[in-house]
């Protein structure tokens, strides 16, 4: 049976990176060895990151001012890493909270200075994206985070902001055109649009490094990186890998470009039948709606054990919401195709048709 | 024709863990999705992780006081997280310098506190293991690095340190018996012994933390990782799954006392070679020998290109030294078979036979 996967994380990838990943793990380009026992400094491998940040840069139209690095350690470990390489010494920053992630971001950058929440939308359990804040001009830099998987919100603008603006952008990167220009720092943990578990991607302006006076441990800054080409230490070699490989299927779709496009779609298709359907209502606000993770409950709790055997029925898989919210979450990112998302409104229209 | 893999890291594994990570590109456990699709907090997934964890304790037989643990980015990122762990405020750590990620872990200890450097091999190119040295009392703990890869040396015991000793044991863990009690934090990069590049294994004994007055991001704090289970946030699923494949490898083979028989087989059958052949000049000391990397010289510069068109010949692959040592490093880790070394020594007979 095909299975549908809605996971929020790590998620589907197009099938073309599960084959070649498979491949290179009996024999990568044809060089008789394993990609699992290669040095990743090997000619061949070296090829692959320095392919991976090319494609960052060319489908992300990165500028000349920007560079493209890969870490470990995911989000979590950036948030450290932000406030070390940004927040001045007697400094500050300003956050707006719009999650889960976006309070350990400012849990952690609390540790490094003073930290200003100029805008959060916990009052409502984070279903909308503050739009009324004012970022302060003395701040070193303001936080956001693009998309709340967690909560299904999503900005669908940025602001001008007068400081250096940094973005975490997990679980929307690649799937809509940014303005790399605008952003001080992007990063964003790979493993939703950008490839397999393992890996952290990030975007830096170079000329806002080296002047918080701190003393930052090599791997925690970000001109190490930059200055090694990502190759300070061991990379995760099949990790990068798979992004390479999925970044080049996302540059054979036509680009980001394209994809958002089958995005805006999928998530319009989803979107309907949630506010169409009697049986269902959807929990973010709407205008502030992720197209990576559309949110809902149903309203007639005792339809669950029928919902869900459908669901079972159809392929549909993951589409469990987060704790923190309960009901539905389907994540609808790129490598997802439309058939699927066409595959759960049948079953949503199989429920009303039952009991509507 | 059949690649004998002597790359210094990441380096040769077992052929079954290469045949079952790529099925499990395709179709994990026979699940239908892909490992590189699935949430981390998956039941099947979950299992993984519990199951290396299992492994290491098992094969290292590792005491209750200990915890093992999982995360990202490698020996670099361990150096500050040592320091932050057990470095008190206004403390001081003994460090033992054998090399060059001695030197590493000394640096980033630096930008903490007081370190002092009990004992160094510098002084001869780090191709000897030092052996007078007193570790304070008063230190927060003593560093030592087990195996130096670049410089082939390896220390053959550990001292009674009466301070907790923190080792890293990058490039020999799991090729030998050690007694973990004797340790406060062993910690390795996978790449090596343990499984393929991207992920980061820590032994460390719980009661030794909290204890330093610092303000620890969450992520560089190993009572973080201990508290979930190496789940904190989302692992490399995949090279995870290759650890645990290659550690039930591992155990298959006899566990850590067999594979040490045939590591010293390998070793001796390498360096018996390097002495008998007159050709040849071995770099490390001679009590002071690695059992997983053999460091040698040619000893007329001119033979050079002759030696390795028979290596390539004879299908030896990364057998070139650091270059911060030159010659020749034959890379012995567990999965390398004693055919391979066998093939090596026969390529060095045939080259004595032509010009010895």
């Amino acid at each position: 049976m095909k299975i549908h996967n809605f996971s929020a994380g790590p998620c589907i990838l197009p099938q073309v990176v599960f084959d070649k990943m498979a491949e290179a793990c009996i024999n990568f380009n044809n060089s008789g060895t394993s990609i699992l026992e290669i040095s990743h400094r090997r000619k061949d491998a070296v090829e692959v990151i320095d392919t991976a940040r090319a494609l960052v840069k060319e489908l992300m139209n990165v500028p000349e001012s920007h560079d493209v690095i890969f870490m470990q350690g995911g989000a979590s470990l950036q948030f450290p890493i932000i406030a070390s390489n940004l927040l001045k010494e007697g400094g500050k920053a300003a956050y707006m909270q719009t999650g889960k992630w976006a309070e350990n971001a400012i849990k952690e950058a609390k540790r490094f200075g003073e930290i200003d929440v100029i805008a959060s939308s916990k009052d409502k359990n984070y279903t909308y994206i503050p739009k009324d804040y004012t970022i302060p001009t003395d701040a070193d830099y303001f936080h956001c985070t693009s998309n709340n998987t967690i909560f299904g919100t999503q900005m669908k603008q940025f602001p001008n902001s007068p400081v250096p603006m940094v973005c975490d952008m997990s679980s929307d990167i690649l799937s809509r055109k940014v303005d790399v220009s605008k952003f001080g720092v992007i990063y964003a943990g790979a493993q939703k649009n950008m490839g397999p578990a393992g890996s952290t991607m990030a975007i830096v302006q170079r000329d806002l490094l080296g002047k918080t006076g701190r003393n930052i441990p090599d791997y925690l800054n970000y001109a190490t990186h930059i200055k090694n080409e990502s190759s300070f230490n061991t990379w995760p070699v099949i990790a990068i890998y798979g992004v390479m490989l999925n970044l080049q299927w996302l540059k054979e779709q036509g680009g980001v470009d394209a994809i958002a496009k089958i995005n805006t779609e999928k998530a319009n298709t989803m979107y309907t039948e949630i506010d169409r359907n009697g049986l269902f209502t959807g929990t973010a606000n709407v205008e502030d709606r992720s197209q990576m993770n559309a949110t809902f409950v149903l309203n007639n709790e005792e339809l669950k054990a029928e919902f869900e055997a459908l669901l079972k029925q159809a392929g549909v898989d993951s589409l469990t919401g987060h704790r923190d919210v309960g009901g539905y979450r389907a994540s609808m990112y790129n490598a997802l195709p439309l058939e699927s998302v066409q595959v759960l409104v049948e079953v949503m229209k199989q429920l009303e048709q039952k009991f509507g």
